[in-house]
Formats: structure tokens, C-alpha cells, sequence
């Protein structure tokens, strides 16, 4: 077993944005190696993405399902451990379920997929299969996410009372989906990105680490969304009132109309007696607050932090990890659990910390409640289950 | 009428903590002199202010009642012009009265009033007297708060979409109001405060904000209010949806109990073509937004600015304004409008620039808005009028 | 004596930038009152100055002279209790000699004198009147400058090892002084500000501070000056090298030629177990870091403070206080002692905390060191005396 | 040649820090694989990072000659492409020159070698093989300093005329070199890091920095080095004063003793009519200011944008890239080139965008004329040759 972790991709061809940081992330920490791939329902775009990749022209398929058949067939020394899932949300259900069904293990891009029946048809699978399972949420790979998490489970800050969680962006902010831009085109389209545009695309992630930081579950929610832009068939803003299970107060807002925002996702948290401030932008920065104190920077890298913070910074304090980095703690998460795993140990609970099945299902149930709760007269909507 | 305009003030005495924010505004530009006060409802307190504040004893009165009609049968050459009121809410609408009654103008702080029904009553009272009224929301001094409201006034965002106003302070986060501190006491008290206690206190500033600045008007609001310290009458966390009258959906947010945060008032604005941003805590910039062009970070006295924020701007750039310059801005252009008036001349529009009794009735009706929609579980209520 | 103090003024006529900044200084805290003025050199520009800021016909003087001798005249129940001098450079001595020599306390702008002739000779008038003498360095009187001055002096820091003070501007990036800029046109003129330019008109703030909050002098200058505008007489950037007295090392930079920054004055020091960092244009804010630890923002009216910041802020956290209030902090304790004089008691100690005699002929000595070193090859000019 | 460019590493074993940031730099964008390597001077230290780095063992040398040789003997579908060396300095142009000699290609850690006299050997090593050569001064890699470049390039900001470089860190403010910090053993070491400390380290980047963005050379540095730690054996402090060829005035400082800096190298540059500041810790902005107008933030991937800057961002706005990332750019050119060199393509221009020999033997020479000028009572030392 004293080798990289190999993986298929589905999806992520030549123009795609999310594969191409899957990749990144797979990568960067010398576990995981990709052997094979079908990049695209085109398969000449397929062929073309594998040979950019230098890929062997055997191991690039035409589509998944031949990838899942033929990789099968490979022996144990060659054939991939399991398939990373980087296409557009109605394509995550198939390739999930096929791969699984399979024997191989999955690597999923958020959300779970296109809707709720899918999502818990899919979890039966999962449980089913006993395999593993990593839905990126790629935030809370942050090294200060985790040190977030940390000190709210450590009850620094006591009792939790307030959570405001923003993710705003601007670039929808005119019917770009009308021109071309492929990144917009499947996302504002309801037959490829499910109900919900804006909430399904960027309010999830607000959702999960509102959840994944506060170890609290919301419990109702007010929603009020909105589509800005004529012609759009999905909600391009979206601002919420949250309740959390211990009485905690919150507020989520995101949007795609934001003019200037470029990927402002930002979360503060207040409890009794301290409170956090953690923003995507300058991700390795976290504010500590305490009453009367002066706020402190922790930083990654400095100073005393938590072992999950530690383990996920890779190079000395003042040297500026980002988004692959982060992005890339899931892939080795889930490749040192993996490894464990095949080589018949017990994983080490210290990377067992990627968003699963549980995370996923949260994110479909709450794009369901979000929509409810839109078309609601009523102030508040319970979290459906 | 080569002299400085004459301030009489009501409460501020010894400790207290506006009324001497309210001296320093209305001496820092030369244009005012404090000459008589009632400083506070304890004669010996009152007393013992004038004197800290270098005043002749005889113009230090025991009680507003007897200011007011002492200094009515001055002659004109000395009595004062008009009366800035610093009392707790409750004592607004009294002096407010009886000043008006007799013909001194009034410089009030916010909020209006106790409650809507006197500020009903004195929106009346104020008409009737033909005299001018000030409300000091003071947020609304700044240079660059009145450069935001210039630029959009100009169409520069194209229609307004979103706005998100915050006013998030920690100071409140436990009992404090048990312990003896004589800010947090009449806050927390409904005899004194009124019905609300983070919303009068801080919402009231967040709303008028976002109402000044935008120029549009909030017509339905959606509020979750939270008294988290156990022990405290009043609430001292604020959740709020909001709609505008032109289709601009908002969040508002403001809180007494979030730890850490000092006075991070901000509010940022969103249109088809443009963003702004603006913190009260670094308040010499604003941040402006061009979809697709590098964001701009306009700034007191640098480059082309409105007329508006020149006139607002007292030093170089760089050299930092503050708050009690912003205060300052209303007590300057209450003056220059009113020595206009009693020189008989036709004011300068460029200082009617303060914000009076339609600013401060609103403010009421925020308020109480607020509440009832917090007591209910529709999701939206109209404001009241 | 329970009266304002009584100024009067000397220069700061209509246009003319620091003596309105003086006035507000003065004004904010109600300890001082501008009786009386002579505000230009041209009489009926004096006149018209003293009209817009409604003095009495009779104290706006045609000069200096007819001021201080008229003044003396006066009974002591009128007349002004000291001078406000706020000319340019050239005609600091006249006016500070005369008044001193005439009885009359004296605040002085920066740099001293012309020259470091003048204030050497200045320094022996004021050694013999026995009167008190401010010198406005007043960026000594933000109230984190005096936290971090005695955060230095309980020696938290340890040993002081090395300052990086910088005072970067931008707005002589070209010859405005050839078109009508006043403030540019006397500062560029060497009969009129001396025989620096940048270095004394703001390179002696930065070598006040430092000195101010580490406590140390400077041994030693290396100085590299540079004229960057074609036919300006004076140089417009300094690139200094600076030893101090206790081994420590430091790098002073000032410019007027550096586009696009408004007044970037900030200052880090660095000891064996902490570091400081403050800047002029956030001056709310001190940066506190400690090896391994997570860096400290230490803000005026939170938490455990000095008494000299204590006393130094006037409202509560989070509401920004700026340039006039800090200016102001200089009137204030000269204020209070002068008060505590003119009563015969012992000044308070707390307020004798401004800059006087030993501060304004260092600052000259600096300047002159700093012309030495730069007309010379060797490396090093030790400070003069 | 439709393959990855396989890379050999010298040095970079198990605990060693830069080593495995040039593995995560030259994987993240897929066009090199790691195919062998010395990783330790000590045989079975390099087998163990071989195996962690699952490497086939008959890949992993026991020292970097057999290496060489080994590799050489294989045929050229298997046998590497270039080598990494990435050993303490003095360990630099040993493996270099033999690679090179031997027909590799080769990538090197900065500064270039132990001293000038190597690195002029190794000049004319390296003209001689013909092969390409990449000196690793990294942080020319990030967007926004190629960002700089060309801005300055196209000649928007005038001509230069300041420039501010800084590199302050804390990590040495202790002897930490004497309990056991390998990082600090051989920076601290003459015999290992050559005649220079912290100008070595950091200064040599900072240096690089200046002369890549502006495209103007040093000639005349003046330098005051400082050795704080007791029982240190290089300065851990420089302060520069730099002249350049076209009149343009400088500031160089770097430090290792500045307790509470992380790695906060940043530069500014001030040109006639417009200016520059990059920071490396929040690398990807670039603040652009003009003449009485609002200061821009460029940002990566917003807007109209420099090739150069483009090709160098993998993602979109607001997610942050960083150092790996930077570092990476050196590598994805560098592979670039090398493939077009190996298909016999003239190479696309725009990556031949990576520092080599001159940057590296302009290092050198900086390094020894600081030392030179740091012994001399002269101002001013000519940048040797």
C-alpha cells in the first residue's frame, strides 16, 4: 500500500472551473494521483481533457458509466480507488450511485444533488455500500475554520447566541446565463442546478459552516428570496432569519447581485463571553474577541492553536495558504482515511473530519426549507428532516 | 447678528455621556456657545455642571421648566436661541413642548420621543410653532455617509436592489444594568427608554441610515427580537427582513450583546450597476463598486467629491474625522440655517442638511413596526404610519 | 478662577489651514475661549478673520505687536491669558519672544523657529519669563501614541531594538506651489520654513515620535535628501538611517512626492519581547504583538489602559476619535496647568504631559543634523547640540 | 511528448520546509511528476523520504551523484527531465554544476550559492551547457507583483522615483538556533548559509523584488547591519539605503528580530504621477493610487488585467490564491519552456517569465556589497560587479 490513492474523475473537462480545483486539491499534498477520468458527456471532449492531463489515451472514457465498468475490470494494482464527481448538480445522483454500487468510493462536489428524493435514495446507497463518502464542502478545510470549531467545542465562548453568515458575490448581476458564460448558464437553470440558484449554490455553503463551526443544528428558518434580474428562472438573493436548537439567533444572507462582491463569505459568531470573526477572503486570519480584552488575530502558524488547525497548515505563519490549500485538507482527509481503510487499520480520528452524507443531507433538506419558507406567509418554517 | 448662535441644554450633566458629546459638537466649529443649561433633575447636579462647565451661576437653572421661562424675559441680546435636549427618551417630549411653546428652537436627541403618540403630538407642536427642529442622527454627519447619499441620488448604482445595515455592540452582554452603570440603566428600562431597547437605541440609527442614504422608504418589515440576558426588560438583540418601497429587499441587524464589538455600524448598498460600503468606525471611506473594474476607495477630501462632503470636510485627507466632527455637522448646519433665519434671509440649501421631524417620526414608527411584527407570526407587517 | 482660559492668536487668518485646526483644538474640550487675535500680517485680512469668528471689533489686532502690547493693557479680568502662534516658520520667534517677554504663556507650532540659532535664543527668553510653553507636536496627543509610550516605559517590550517610522505624502508631486497652492508656496520657500522642506515640515513629527514613545534619543543620522520636483527649492523626500542611544536601530522615511498617500504617518517599534505597531490614519488602533502569541489590537476605551490613554479619550469605543481631538488633548493639559498656575496650585502631573522647550530644539537639532549628514560622505553625523 | 516534465529533488527530506514547497508548487498544475531523488545527505534518512513520498526505492539515491548518474544511465523515456535542488545554501552549486554537466536541466533554491566566486563558476556552467536555469525567487510568481510589472512597464506610473521594500519578520528574536530549530541551525551559519543572515534569507527576495517590478537596477547601496541576538554569528537586521540607475531614491529593510511579524514583506513604489503597494500577505490585491483620485484595489481576476497577470490565476475573484500558488507559477513556466525546449518549439514568451542567472547573480553581488558597505564609513558603495 505504499502508494498514492488513485482516483477517476467524473466530469471537470476543458473549461470547467470546479474540476480543475478538484484537481489542484487532489494534488497538492502528494497523496492522491489521478489515473483515469470521463471529463465530459462529449467524448471527444473527454479524449481531448484526458490527453491535456496526460492522461493514457486507455484510462479517458467516453462517459462514467463505461469509466465504472471498464476501471472494474482493471486488477487491484491499477484500477482507480475511487471517483471524484465535479459535474453540474442534476449529474451527481448517476455517477454517485453507479460508482458506489460498484465498489468504488466517491468524492462529491456540493450539493448532494438535484433534489431530496435523490439525496436520500443516495444515502440508502451509501449506507448500503459501507464505502466512503466526501462531500466538499470546501470551507471548513480552513485551518481557522477548524480552529473555530475548536474553540466553540472547547466553550470559550460559552453559551452561543448569535450567528451572521454572509455570502455575497456580484457577478450575476446582469443576465450573464443569456451570454455564453457556461458558468452561469447551469447554474440559473433549474433542470441542471435543482430548485434553487443562489441558496443551492452559495447558501449551502453559508448553511454548512454556520453548522460545522457552531456544532448547533438550525432548527427554523424565514426566508426571503428574491430574482433580480429579468429573465432569471432562479433566485439570485436570498436573506433568512435563523433559529438554532439552543435558542441561538442567526442571519444568512447571500447573493449573486451584490455588485463588487466578489467571494465575501464571512461568519461571526457571539457567545456569552467571546465572540469569532473568520472571513473566506483573508482565510488565515480568525478574530477573537473577549469582554473588555483587546481582540486578538489568531493566525495560522502562531502561537498555541488546536491540533485540527495545525495538522491543516502547511507552510510557516505569514505565508498566505488559500482556497486550493483548503480545499485540498478535504482530499487528504479523505485520502489518509481511505489509506487506512484499504491497508485494514483503524483511521485516525484526526482526519475523519470531511463533510459526509450527514452535511449533504442537511444542505438538500435546508434548500427545501429555504423554498418553503419563501413561499410562506407564516414567519417561520421548521427544518424539514 | 455678528455673534455666535446661543445653546440652553437640557440634562447632560455630570456623567452623563451624549450631553457632553453634544457640547463638544456644538463648539468645535466656532458657530455656537453654550450660555445657559438644566443640566440635570437634581438642582445640585445641575448646579455643579454649570460650574464644571465655566457658566455664570445665574444661568444655571434647577429644572427645564424654570430655564425656559427665565430665559424667556431675557432681552434679546442675551437669552438663549435655542434648547439641545440630552435627557433619556422619556424626557424628550417635555422639554421639547414646552421650548417650542415658547419660541426657542430645538435641537433634540434621538429618539423622538418615548413613544409614537408623543411624537405625534409634537410633530404637531413643532408645526404649529413654524420653528426649527433637529434630531440628531448623528451617523447622518459624516462626509462620506452624505457623499453615499449623493451618488446615489446621482443614479450612479442604476435602482437599488439590496442593503445590508449592521449596528452590532457587545457591551450589554450581561446584567450590567444591576451593576450600576447609569448608561445601561435608562437603556434597559422601559419607563425611560420606551418600548425597545436595542432597536430605539442603535436600530433606530441603523434604519434612518439606510433611509437617508438611499433615499427610499421601508415599507414592510419581518423582526425577530431577542432578550438574551436573563433579568433585562428590554431586548437587546434585533433581527430584521425589510422591503422598500421600489423593490430593494434589506437585512438589518442590530445587537447589545454581540462581545467585542464596539460600535460597528456599517451599511452596504447594492444596484444594477454599482456597490457602496461604509463603516462608521473608519468613516473617512467609502468603498464604491463598478461591476468588472477595481473597487475604489473614495475618501474625505481626496479627488472629486460631492458638494455635500466638501463642505463636511474640516482637514486634509489623511488627517482622520471622527464622530464628534459627524455630530458636529448637525449642530453646524442647524446654525447656519438658523442665524439665515433670524437674520431674515433665505437659508442655504446646502445646510437644511439635518435631519428633523420627518426623520424622527419615522423613526417611531420603526420602532413600533418592529415590536408588532415581532409579536406576530405573518411574516411581513406594513409599517404603521 | 473658575473661568475658560483667555487665547489669543497669531496668524490663522481666513484660508489659512492650522489655525482653524488650532481654534478646534482649542474649543472641543470648553477649557479655552479665543478672546482676541491678530491673524495676518495684512490688517484688514485680520479684521475680516476676526469678524468670521465674531470677536469683538476691538481685540482683532492689525499685528502682533499692537496684540501684545494692547493686551498687556488690559485688566487682568480681560485680558488674554496666553498666545496661540500658528505663522509659518519665519515668524515663529518674533511673536513667541515678544509675548513671553510681555508676561503671556505661550502654545507655538512646529517646527520651533526658523532656524536652530532662534531657538536656541528662544529657549533662553523662555528659561527666563518662567512661563509655560507648548510646542504642538500633536500627533503626541492620540491617546494610543501615550499607551504606547507607557507600555513601553513599564517595559513590556524589553529593550528597544528597532523603529521604522515612515511620514509618506503625496500632495507635492508636482510644482503646485507655482500655481497658487498657499499652503504649498511658504512650506517650498526657504526664507519662510527654513532650510528643510519635507524634513521639517513633517520628517520632525516622525523624529518626535519616536523619540516621544520609546523614550530614546537619536545618536546618529544617515540622511539621504532628494529635490524630486524640478525647481523646487527645497528638498521634497528624506530617506534617513537613524542610531539610538541605547544601540537600537531605526529607518525614518518622509516624503511629499509619494502619489496617492493622504498623511501615512505610522511608527512600529520593536523591543526583545514585543513589538508596537500604530498608524496616524487609524489612530483608534494599537498593534500589540508578544513571540507565539496572537497579536493584540489595543483600542482606546477598551479594556485595561494606561491613565495617560485613559484620560486622553473622550467618548466610548468604536466611535472614532481623530486628528482635532488629539490636537485637543495638547490644549487641554496645557490648559490644566496653566489653570493649576494661575490658581497657584501644583499642576496634576498627568497634564503636564505636552511638548515644550526640550522637544522644539531637538526637533531643530534634527533638522540640522539631518542637512549635515546629507551634504556629507561620511556614513554617519552624530546628532548636534 | 505528451507526458508530465519529471523532476529529481536534492535535498527537501523528511523536516525539511522549502523542499516540500517546491513538491506542492511543481504538482499543483500538473505538468511535473516527481520521479526521484536525494532527499537527505544521509542515505537512509533520503530512503524514508523517498518511501513517504511513495516513490518506486530504486528511485530514491542515496546522494545526489549517484543520482546524477544513475538517472543518466536510464533511457530518455524514464530518466528525469531536470533536477530540484533545494539544500542549504552551501549545498547549492555542487549539485547544480554536476546536473548541468550531466545534461539536467535544473531548478534552484535562492540565493544562488555560497558566494560570488560560485556563482560566477557557475555562471559560465550554466552558459556552457545551454540548458535552462530557474532560481527560485518566488514571490515574482504572484499575480498582482506581475500585476505591478507591468503597470509599471507600460509606463502609467511616470518615472520612478521612490521606492519602499520591506521584509520584517520575528521568528529569530531569540537564539533559537541553539535549541535545536533546524531552520534557524543553518540560516545562522556561515558555513552553511554563506557571509550573510537575514540579507541572505529575506533580503536577497526583497532586492529581486524591487528590480523585477520596476525593471531599474541598484547601483549604490548604504547599509547599517546589526547582529541583536547574542551569540548570533550573522546580522539578524539590515537597513538599506538604495540608489537606482534612473535617479530614483530607495528604502530596503528586512529583519529577523521584529518580534510579531509573521513574513510581512511588502513594497511600495512611487512613480511621477501614480503609485504601487503590494503586500505578500494578502497577496492578491494590489493598490494602485493616482493624483487626486480615489485609490483602486486591483485584485486578481477582477477587470481589464495584464496578461501576465491572467495566465498566473488559476481561480476565480475572492478565493484567495497564495504562496504555494506563487511558487507554483515559477515551475508551470518553467515546464512550459522546458517542453516547448524538448519538442524543439521556440518557447512561448510569455513563460519564459522566471528568474534565472542574472536574478541569481545579482543576489550575490547584493549580498556581498551590503556586507561591504556595512564595514565601510562611506555612504555610498557601488553595487559590485
Amino acid at each position: 500500500m505504499n502508494r498514492k490513492m488513485r482516483m477517476g474523475m467524473v466530469g471537470g473537462g476543458i473549461g470547467a472551473f470546479i474540476g480543475a480545483v478538484h484537481r489542484m486539491a487532489a494534488a497538492i499534498d502528494n497523496e492522491i494521483e489521478l489515473v483515469c477520468g470521463a471529463f465530459s458527456s462529449d467524448p471527444e471532449r473527454s479524449r481531448q481533457s484526458g490527453e491535456m492531463l496526460y492522461l493514457p489515451e486507455e484510462r479517458v472514457y467516453p462517459d462514467y458509466r463505461t469509466m465504472i465498468l471498464e476501471e472494474k475490470k482493471l486488477p487491484e494494482g491499477q484500477r482507480m480507488d475511487f471517483v471524484a464527481i465535479v459535474t453540474p448538480n442534476h449529474m451527481h445522483f448517476g455517477p454517485a450511485k453507479m460508482a458506489l454500487e460498484n465498489g468504488f468510493h466517491v468524492v462529491l462536489d456540493k450539493p448532494m444533488t438535484l433534489n431530496t428524493e435523490e439525496a436520500k435514495e443516495l444515502k440508502e446507497v451509501i449506507e448500503k455500500s459501507g464505502l466512503l463518502f466526501c462531500l466538499t464542502h470546501n470551507y471548513t478545510g480552513y485551518p481557522m475554520v477548524k480552529e473555530a470549531r475548536s474553540i466553540i467545542a472547547s466553550g470559550k465562548l460559552g453559551k452561543i447566541r448569535k450567528v451572521v453568515v454572509e455570502y455575497p458575490q456580484g457577478w450575476l448581476n446582469v443576465l450573464v446565463e443569456a451570454s455564453g458564460n457556461k458558468q452561469a448558464e447551469w447554474r440559473t437553470d433549474p433542470a441542471r442546478s435543482g430548485a434553487a440558484g443562489c441558496i443551492g449554490d452559495i447558501g449551502t455553503h453559508a448553511f454548512n459552516l454556520a453548522e460545522y463551526i457552531t456544532g448547533l443544528k438550525v432548527t427554523e428558518i424565514c426566508a426571503d428570496l428574491t430574482t433580480f434580474v429579468e429573465g432569471r428562472k432562479l433566485e439570485d438573493d436570498a436573506n433568512l432569519l435563523l433559529h438554532f436548537e439552543n435558542g441561538a439567533k442567526g442571519v444568512l444572507h447571500s447573493s449573486q447581485i451584490s455588485v463588487g462582491e466578489e467571494n465575501n463569505f464571512n461568519i461571526r459568531i457571539y457567545g456569552e463571553v467571546g465572540g469569532l470573526w473568520w472571513h473566506q477572503m483573508e482565510p488565515n486570519t480568525l478574530e477573537y474577541t473577549q469582554p473588555g480584552k483587546p481582540k486578538q488575530l489568531l493566525r495560522t502558524g502562531v502561537g498555541e492553536l488546536s491540533n485540527a488547525s495545525k495538522i491543516s497548515t502547511r507552510i510557516p505563519a505569514g505565508h498566505p495558504e488559500g482556497y486550493i490549500e483548503a480545499f485540498a485538507i478535504l482530499y487528504r482527509n479523505f485520502a489518509k482515511t481511505l489509506r487506512s481503510r484499504l491497508k485494514g487499520e483503524t483511521p485516525d480520528p484526526a482526519y475523519l473530519d470531511f463533510p459526509g452524507l450527514e452535511a449533504g443531507l442537511r444542505g438538500m433538506l435546508f434548500i427545501d426549507t429555504v423554498i418553503k419558507s419563501n413561499q410562506s406567509n407564516e414567519k417561520w418554517t421548521k427544518m424539514l428532516e
